[in-house]
């Protein structure tokens, strides 16, 4: 909390020109991806049916220049989903991006005049 | 466009302990509202309702210290909306913070490695 009561908040993300590859939510779907091994666990983790994280997993994939995520179908418990080191350097990447964000939302938050 | 083909994109808004008290469409809002002095006319620009207008701006106006738009009910084109010297001052504290946050963005994109 700022001097004031009011505080900034905010979302960043990463677009091609196609539009959004990468973002909050996606990420969060990645992490769960590499812990739990499973795409139907991440899915079922987030609230989300199957095939909608296997839409977001494919068009994820599809905005870099190699997948971030390695995905089997069929065999118990739905396939595997393998986190790539392209996906490992990307969640990196935009971690960093995303802790100097809040940095700077905390620096304005202190400057802010209402 | 930064030197790969990924650029970074955002909002920030500001809140208080209760959530939302303003950001970009809040912003476009009042900034319509002042230049057409009409809160019909600015809910028309913007695709909303005169109701859903008119809740907005009650609750933003609850947000700050002092209103930031003194709203008259009735009379032609549906009563007068003036934007109030705090209303002018948070936007332009809002905008001088997301010019801020632009330059941020582009920066981070400059050094984006992905």
């Amino acid at each position: 909390m700022s001097a004031t009561n009011y505080s900034i908040n905010g979302r960043i993300w990463i677009e091609t020109h196609e539009g959004k590859v990468l973002g909050h939510g996606r990420v969060e779907l990645l992490e769960r991806i590499h812990v739990t091994g499973s795409l139907r666990q991440a899915a079922l983790q987030m609230k989300m049916s199957y095939k909608q994280a296997w839409d977001l997993v494919k068009h994820t994939n599809t905005g870099f220049t190699e997948p971030l995520v390695q995905l089997s179908r069929g065999g118990t418990g739905g396939g595997k989903a393998i986190l790539t080191d392209k996906g490992h350097q990307v969640i990196a990447e935009f971690k960093k991006i995303q802790k100097k964000f809040i940095e700077f939302m905390k620096e304005e938050e202190n400057l802010i005049k209402i």
